[in-house]
């Protein structure tokens, strides 16, 4: 069978099974995801096994360590997936939920009602908890999926997969609510996001290559994640240890992530109290610091920062630190460097609080907290999706509601146009 | 200059238009509509010269007449668009409203904003009066608009803008928040597709030609909308002179808009007595009626349909007709054939009534109502921007809310991740 010709075929039974899941109840899908987490870890043993084989070529072929670790189904790991499964069935089900409704003049009720998605397509790279992740929180968003994992990952994928569809199938999920693509080179993911008559929306998991390569060759909605600068400011009425709490956390707590900051922002006011302190911290802390010339002025021995610094996410212990005017000089920057992540204001004033809230276009913007905690499941959404950095349907943390979209219902007694 | 460096620097004036828009009080949008408005009418002399050119061009051109009519800033038209500006100003503005608030056990205050999407780009066909509602609606939303209307029209849409944009900077709208593409060849609707990174969201309004062209070229989302195959069923426990006058209404109204019915579907029970009568009436408001097997065996002088009627927008005086056996037949024949757009029952039965509205996922379903309500200033959104058949970011009639995001906001004292 050809690629084309095989894709087209899961894009069906997807939108069939789509269809099914759209009406299937609550408890249903309550009960699924319970036998799906217990699933999960009776299989232990058997996935460790096919996560084995995906390790042994993966070291054959060099991968780095950082790429093992992601990749490796450790029994943390796997209890993790269970347990992520477990906390998505314990969320409420966004379908069904009418968000508003309202009395038209002519008597007509107007409501909006939230419906499934219908069909999601995930292409992810070499995690394959991704596969449990995503199949649990669409299922509970009542959408049929097509996991598309990396190739390193393959037989951890499929392992996952089957366990997953085994135990959904038992608890009366319909056949085609979860589907892996076998194929495992890129041809298959040109096909994917040619389906646009099965599959209502794209999520790519991964670095930016991947996500630009989606973007571009997608016919699909595609929901974007490309990264993340993110900024704390350091306002002059700023409480310092709160400052420096918030500063160390957002950026060493968990640096390769794209939730930690990436720059920091200081009002001139407190530059020459504030910079020395935290610069000597962060060092202690391993992180290499990159300042303006005007950080540099103050503490002398920091690597020049270059514009470039102000558009990186660095992912790692290395921090860029700018010294500004006044808050606007810092929405300024932000405005121009922001990725549209997360950016947070560290200030005791009211107003310049509420400016930041309502001035700075980030998908999340935060008062006196670390960026850190910009995440679906720290914001109590449950599990989460991905972070959304473009407008379009969800921005920020997506969780199950952000997998769902709302039709209008209308109940009449007889209204015709005049 | 080139035309992708022309298009390039029209995208980020609108971006940076944008920003300050986002931050714009609704008062000065409002004072800015309301100018809008009276300088439309004031300008109607001017409006009506450049679109004498575009007409007189038209006509040697070869245009339909219904081509022409769509094209005509007649009196009428022009009051319409400045009526339309003045519907728009007096809506609630829909940026800022938190739309949702709620504490994490560790004190953080989350909530969702909502913002403007930023940059909007309208590709549309022969209607200059699109500028004028188009242009308001984004304004209203706080967005920028880039509009590129159809070659027909460019004397006119450009006529429209220079008023609009006029009034606009009086009231202190700031300068690239309403921008009209000059250019009219296809190059520049490609060029357009490409601006990813300035334009946030494209929407197309025309015929089913240019949305997929628009969709097939884009990079940046595109909010499509592309048919209207309406049906209304009726139950075998339909009250028959509503269902009469339903039938007759969501047919005949307006035979030539995308919310008027296509397909009738009838259940058995009722189709001896209904149909004959039904059908009559419909023949006497000079509609034909293309009918299945069954419907053919009860009134013998009906056009056979054959199965591409039940796929047909026929946006004219045609319906086709299909006898079934059940509520389910009837939602079958719907997910089976429907283009998502609105889909209505009569029924006295309250359990069919409901099962129809869960049920049917198209965008608007309806219990004894016609079809034609199905429009964004019907349903109490104000003014219109299209009506979206696909699931993403919005489904069904769209008004200035649907040209908002929401951001998340939080409110820390000092919270960090442990």
């Amino acid at each position: 069978m050809s690629l084309k010709k095989e894709l087209v075929e899961m894009g069906a039974k997807a939108r069939l099974a789509g269809r099914k899941l759209a009406r299937l109840d609550s408890n249903i899908k309550v009960g699924a995801l319970l036998k799906m987490a217990d699933a999960i870890e009776a299989a232990k043993d058997k996935l460790q096994a096919a996560n084995a084989i995906d390790l042994a070529a993966a070291k054959e072929n060099g991968l780095t360590a950082a790429m093992i670790d992601r990749l490796t189904l450790s029994d943390a790991v796997v209890a993790q997936m269970a347990d992520g499964i477990r906390e998505v069935a314990a969320q409420d089900d966004p379908v069904g939920e009418v968000t508003k409704m309202w009395k038209r003049p002519n008597g007509l009720l107007i409501g909006k009602k939230r419906i499934p998605l219908g069909v999601i397509g995930i292409i992810y790279e070499s995690r394959p908890n991704v596969t449990a992740d995503a199949a649990a929180l669409c299922l509970k968003a009542g959408n049929a999926t097509i996991l598309r994992g990396g190739k390193e990952a393959i037989n951890s994928n499929r392992a996952i997969a089957e366990v997953l569809t085994g135990a959904a199938a038992e608890a009366g999920v319909p056949e085609g609510a979860i589907q892996v693509v076998g194929v495992t080179d890129r041809d298959a993911v040109v096909e994917m996001l040619k389906l646009e008559e099965y599959i209502d929306l794209i999520i790519p998991r991964g670095g930016e290559g991947l996500i630009r390569f989606v973007s571009e060759n997608s016919r699909i909605p595609v929901v974007k994640h490309y990264k993340g600068v993110c900024h704390v400011f350091i306002d002059a009425s700023a409480d310092l240890d709160m400052a420096e709490r918030i500063a160390i956390n957002a950026k060493v707590q968990r640096p390769g992530v794209c939730n930690s900051m990436e720059t920091l922002l200081v009002h001139a006011d407190l530059a020459t109290t504030f910079l020395p302190d935290i610069i000597g911290k962060l060092k202690a802390e391993g992180v290499e610091v990159r300042g303006c010339r005007r950080t540099a002025a103050i503490v002398p021995d920091v690597v020049p920062a270059t514009e470039e610094d102000w558009d990186t996410e660095y992912v790692d212990l290395i921090l860029s630190v700018r010294v500004v005017d006044s808050l606007d000089e810092a929405i300024d920057h932000i405005d121009r460097w922001s990725s549209l992540h997360t950016e947070s204001i560290v200030t005791e004033s009211y107003e310049n609080a509420q400016r930041f809230l309502e001035e700075v276009g980030s998908s999340t913007v935060m008062v006196n907290a670390s960026t850190r905690f910009s995440d679906g499941q720290q914001f109590g959404l449950g599990a989460e999706i991905g972070i959304s950095t473009t407008k379009i349907h969800s921005f920020g943390p997506m969780g199950a509601e952000d997998l769902t979209t709302t039709k209008f219902i209308v109940y009449g007694n007889g209204q015709i146009r005049e």
